[in-house]
């Protein structure tokens, strides 16, 4: 494959964050546009909710600290990472060792594409969950592995069940998959897998000795009712799992590019390999800020998670008005994944007219799994009013272009 | 290839900053532990010399700005491109498109990454200059490109060239290299390419339809009587040129990690859509530090190069007093890159030993060259005390070592 050829697959023209580099004719428009507080729903707003207590404090130590600080090891400041270790193993109910099975990365997005480099060549078969993360498909496209797609009927599953086609991933590994790749909750649908369903990954995956790669970045973030079962933590387990993790959205932390991954050595050896070519280390001074991950003060994690179920509820409840519109109910996260009615213009035509007369940024569903293009995903870390408030005005106008 | 053939091939043992890493047998050492203060030559020493003025303000400013500043383009906030744009334009000689032909990275090596991704697939031929920085070398194998060495005869090339092998770098694009990548000043041999040889360089590429990435990250720190080219700028170029920058260890700011690259849009736009899988983005806040770059109080970079400048002098100085040894006085940067006489022991060994008898790092010349073994970097961005009483361990220890 051309260098050309490669890029040509990779689209993000419809990735979150690059609409504003959209320039088509919008002659398909009708009708005025609504007034409102635009909300850009394809990332969380961090000003809508604060940062964690003391993360900027931390930042500012970190540069007093200097060169210690700036210049660490490609995976990251030993002593951050010794702290880490031991908080993520208490989360997770898994030993991290933080000499040999933790690296620092530039966000969960450089943690995600440092585990694809180190697992997947040319060739090699990867099974995907559709949907979930669109990274997970275009990083398997751009290491030029092949994708064995197994669906995930969020929408049918029975309550409790992600609604994982478990027969189809066996089959995957059947017919050579030598990694999987998922996001629990799944992006975009915010569904938790089952204990069971985990344990029967994990098994499956061991029975076929394939690499498993688990990106839990929203793992911390659930709802009342919900419980979260850790693969690492499984007693059946392949020998090559690497969960990945980052604080994100769920601290209002994005803006400083933290992510981890940890697990099996031999694996993130190979990342840390690939990141001294990629981007050396994650930012120096940032990774200071990984100190108030996991050491949030008493109460904080639990206010942040029962102001983000509120929004969940009433935005839910907002969809669920919508004739013809279905969604279900996330049990983690801040993403909302509703399938909308049939319209008379195509997706992408009302996701730009929901941009452009609503105020209100989407991610398109097809970023999602192919099959998707009738859904919308929508990150509801948000201020509460202001977004729903928009989800009224994506009611108004899917009836304005309903078919 | 493999994944597992792949990653063999990407050693990073004596990668600057993973010595501590290393744990095999030292029983090849003679003598004492020498006194003194340890320094580190594998990076530059950020606590020796102040940060750009203002730029943990700015960041403090940033993250006070909120999502607006954590999340922006893949490529960088346009209000902060379209300043850099003006001022990287001023300072070498051309245009700089800031909606398509900028883009903001994690560090230079976020820069590097991405331009050899965006321009090597498998199988593809790319001339590189030998020495050279090793991730040059490493990314070129890491994306299956076959790599053409041009030679650099930097130690006895006439004064004022760096001693590029001009005829061999047109062979090179003769036997279908597409891309020529080099570091202007070198990195680690400290010469910069006179004016001339940038010429041919830009009229061989024009003529062979080359893509050009240069490496211009210490093209600001030149010492008196160095006039610098700046590539970019030549009359006769092919349509794919891209120069990749930063504020780094110039301007003590690289525990921020923020690098730029700037030219052909084609170019830039794949890099973008690489780094939506690759990174997201470089840190959202630290993108605000850039607002100081090229923007320093009157007299503060003359201050920095004559600080540098005395460094070089008294190390180079030291260096040429040791029997055997042999050095090239670097015309700008922070590197020096010294030839040792024979040694009764390996190259690697010695290394070791400065380690852990003079407690001084440095990196072997073969990271650079494979030629090189004889050869070891220094990065002199250092406290300058401490520097020249670790050369005087370094001179004592070649003593006890000598063959």
């Amino acid at each position: 494959m051309t260098v050309a050829q490669k890029f040509a697959r990779l689209g993000t023209d419809h990735a979150p964050g690059q609409e504003v580099r959209q320039s088509a004719s919008a002659d398909f428009l009708i009708g005025d546009v609504l007034p409102g507080q635009p909300v850009d729903f394809s990332h969380g707003d961090v000003d809508a909710h604060d940062p964690t207590p003391g993360a900027f404090q931390l930042f500012a130590e970190g540069v007093a600290k200097g060169g210690a600080q700036a210049y660490t090891e490609y995976r990251g400041d030993i002593g951050i990472r010794e702290g880490l270790a031991d908080r993520l193993a208490a989360f997770t109910g898994a030993a991290v060792d933080a000499r040999d099975g933790l690296i620092v990365t530039p966000g969960t997005q450089g943690a995600l594409f440092l585990a694809v480099a180190a697992t997947v060549a040319r060739g090699d078969k990867v099974a995907i969950v559709r949907p979930d993360y669109f990274a997970n498909r275009k990083l398997v496209e751009f290491f030029e592995g092949e994708i064995i797609p197994v669906a995930l009927s969020y929408d049918t599953a029975v309550a409790g069940e992600a609604g994982l086609d478990l027969s189809g991933l066996e089959a995957a590994f059947k017919a050579g998959a030598r990694v999987f790749l998922f996001s629990n909750p799944n992006n975009p649908a915010g569904v938790v897998y089952s204990a069971d369903e985990i344990a029967r990954i994990a098994r499956l995956a061991a029975r076929h000795d394939a690499t498993v790669i688990v990106d839990q970045l929203y793992s911390r973030l659930l709802f009342s009712g919900v419980s979260y079962t850790h693969l690492r933590a499984e007693a059946d387990l392949p020998a090559n799992v690497v969960t990945i993790m980052g604080p994100s959205k769920t601290e209002s932390l994005s803006g400083y590019r933290l992510g981890v991954a940890f697990g099996a050595p031999q694996i993130i050896a190979r990342m840390e390999k690939l990141q001294a070519i990629v981007s050396l280390r994650a930012a120096g001074y940032a990774q200071a800020v990984l100190r108030c991950w996991f050491a949030e003060p008493e109460g904080w994690m639990e206010d942040r998670i029962a102001r983000h179920q509120a929004i969940r509820d009433d935005l839910v409840a907002a969809f669920r008005q919508i004739p013809g519109c279905t969604v279900r109910q996330p049990q983690a996260g801040s993403y909302l994944f509703p399938r909308l009615p049939p319209l008379a213009i195509a997706p992408l035509q009302f996701i730009r007219a929901l941009r452009l007369q609503a105020g209100v940024v989407v991610t398109p569903g097809t970023e999602f799994s192919p099959d998707a293009g009738d859904s919308i995903r929508l990150n509801f870390s948000q201020d509460h009013g202001a977004a729903l408030a928009a989800v009224q005005r994506i009611a108004t106008l899917t009836q304005r272009y309903r078919a």
